[in-house]
């Protein structure tokens, strides 16, 4: 029989959008149901979760979890200063278990502020796997592919091993995404034989779109049409797209993506911290495009914090529309939970808290004084919480953080570890 | 004798901008020295900082403390919606008790996110004013004036009591400046008097400045001169003046805000939230411009995190300028203390960790995950840090906040009057 779990007495953000003091019952790694207590269901253990927030756990729809390794050790630059004499001979020193203790480091600090499910695009992607299969993470990854790159007949062979060997792997924790950095480092014919692979494999695509003002520009040049419809056209928007970034849209990339149903990582964290622009949100939303929240690498944002990407979006959308309207604090929410799940390909299976979604919970304490007065526990989520605030997480049923402590992770050692290659791939 | 205190082996930001690891020597409410332990130096009390960073407590430029009643009260609307509808009915309701302790919610916050002086203006000053005197905290305290009220003539009278009786009050750690509210509030006739007060007390203003477009357009309609230039000729710039917001500035403006040394408070989430647009601060400082940082009120931040508007403050310089090297993270990290005691009148007493200055110091833990590796603390605390890492806050030498902790304020009876308070308030 499966383990059962009762969260009681919560503050549950259920899947109507209001707020209800229910309890949570778990069986084995689902929600059995939400309600009030039923006298005949006996749970193997109970949580008290007086004065405590239960949310869907967060869902970071685009980040490169290693660079961590490089949190700190470059800002304040211009993006291509940074990348050329920085970050890129940095990362030409990287070992797989680098990766490893890098992922390792990204996934203490994700569980720590409450997120439970991170999609990742980088390089030794098996052991970003092995760190979200040891840690309890849930995870959709994708090896980055340039097809400029000499690794670029490497990445295609290393992308359909990972899909073969990790997808719906980890108790269905893991799925696999083909990951296509962007159009600017993926010529035409490349992005041909990814959505080949794609159409072979079943696979969906996770790629860079639209970043930059300059990256536009470059493709307009190019190819007389811009990255959205690029992409169109080669049919990379058929396979089912997560498009990272989505900054410089015309109406007509707007229309394109609603018609192919892509799925957007919002990013305004890095996309301020890098000055690449503030995106339509706002027009892609009432565009009914599915929107999720992203953190984008510790390098360029620099932390994994999805409480703080929440706020920027919902302030972000209302300083660039000049509408104190746009991007409530329900749709934030929404974004960083419900919307992000929808944008990963994990819709209906977990970013709600209902019957039959996958036990993927973050509770949060309401003690701090940033929580009082208490008109409204969306908006004080929304608009003051801190990441501080997170108390219990779980994915599947498991409690990966409780009261604050790391259950399945030896939090110093990860410390010591990246700190120490950190130092060693900078030198 | 004075009493002594040694902070022992942090890493502190000096002076000159630079992390070292070294030791604090406080005696009474100064410091004494900052370097390496010295042999003949006795201390009555040690508290040892290893793997804390020592900063100057943060200084909140402006605020509306006692708002912390009306968070989460009413978000996510148009500015005279929320006004007219939500808040201005709410604050007819206020009593000096209300004030009391919703400055008193607003201090505990503030304490235990790192600052240790803020700016207030509101109304039943004398209430702020006991409550930052019971708290140990630092204020700068304003009681704002409207010359379309029908308080108007109540206003400045009090406002000249509050100087009179509370200027310097407190162990010297409450100073009073003139708050009339706004050009839109009030008339040229009005702030002629308060400039005329001011002459006579040798009081500073706190006022608020072009914080909307529309406050422009209708200045520039009905006095054929933005806010600035009205203010130019009120004389009300050469009193010393403390300017909230300045979203909406012209080149002209800037020249004349440069050459009338007029401080001014960035409010950047307040800003986005309300949608008011986003301030030229690299504009401002590029001009010589003294820029601290403010919360505004909670009513419409929602919290009153410095560490949340210097991050702010530098991501949204750079997306607005198109310019990943606007206010890099030394800049945001001046601007939250240094530059922010100058702008309130208070440079070269606080805002440095330097023998001398007042010690308002604020320690934070750099155990979090986010904090590592560490290749640039000043990095990580702009761009990475959580107030939840705030461990423990200084006000003049004496502990406001140990390891998380108050020492001087009852919080749970804080949080309760403020919760029961407000609901009376808002129904």
């Amino acid at each position: 029989m499966a383990k059962t779990l009762l969260l009681k007495n919560a503050y549950v953000w259920g899947a109507d959008g209001t707020i209800t003091k229910s309890d949570i019952a778990i069986s084995g790694s689902e929600i059995a149901w939400v309600g009030s207590e039923k006298q005949d269901w006996q749970a193997d253990h109970v949580i008290d979760c007086t004065d405590k927030l239960a949310i869907p756990g967060f869902v970071n729809t685009h980040t490169h979890a290693a660079m961590t390794l490089f949190r700190s050790y470059a800002d304040d630059m211009a993006l291509m200063d940074w990348l050329q004499n920085k970050i890129w001979p940095a990362e030409r020193k990287l070992t797989a278990e680098d990766v490893y203790w890098g992922s390792m480091l990204a996934i203490v600090e994700m569980i720590k502020t409450g997120t439970t499910t991170f999609a990742d695009m980088y390089f030794f992607m098996p052991e970003v796997a092995q760190a979200a299969a040891d840690s309890g993470i849930r995870a959709v990854l994708s090896r980055g592919m340039a097809g400029v790159a000499p690794t670029a007949e490497q990445a295609l062979h290393e992308s359909e091993v990972l899909f073969r060997e990790w997808h719906n792997a980890a108790e269905g924790r893991i799925t696999v995404m083909l990951g296509p950095h962007a159009p600017y480092t993926c010529p035409p014919a490349y992005l041909r034989r990814v959505v080949e692979l794609a159409g072979r494999l079943k696979a969906e695509i996770h790629i860079h779109l639209s970043e930059t003002a300059g990256e536009v520009e470059t493709c307009l040049k190019e190819h007389g049409k811009t990255p959205i419809a690029l992409m169109n056209e080669l049919g990379v928007l058929d396979c089912g797209v997560l498009a990272a970034h989505c900054v410089h849209l015309t109406e007509e990339d707007i229309a394109i993506m609603a018609r192919k149903k892509v799925r957007v990582a919002h990013n305004p964290g890095s996309n301020m911290k890098l000055a690449s622009g503030i995106a339509p949100v706002h027009e892609l939303l009432s565009a009914g495009i599915c929107v999720g929240l992203g953190t984008d690498g510790a390098a360029s944002n620099n932390n994994l914090d999805m409480l703080e990407e929440m706020r920027l979006a919902a302030l972000l959308a209302k300083v660039r529309n000049n509408d104190p309207l746009a991007v409530p604090a329900a749709t934030a929410l929404d974004m960083a939970t419900r919307r992000g799940a929808e944008a990963l390909g994990l819709g209906g299976s977990i970013g709600v808290l209902a019957a039959g979604y996958k036990a993927d919970i973050t509770l949060l304490s309401l003690q701090g004084p940033h929580w009082h007065p208490r008109h409204d526990l969306v908006s004080l989520l929304v608009y003051a919480a801190q990441s501080g605030d997170v108390d219990t997480v779980m994915v599947n049923g498991r409690i990966l953080l409780e009261k604050g402590n790391l259950t399945t992770i030896d939090e110093e050692r990860v410390k010591y570890e990246a700190a120490r290659r950190s130092m060693r791939l900078t030198r």
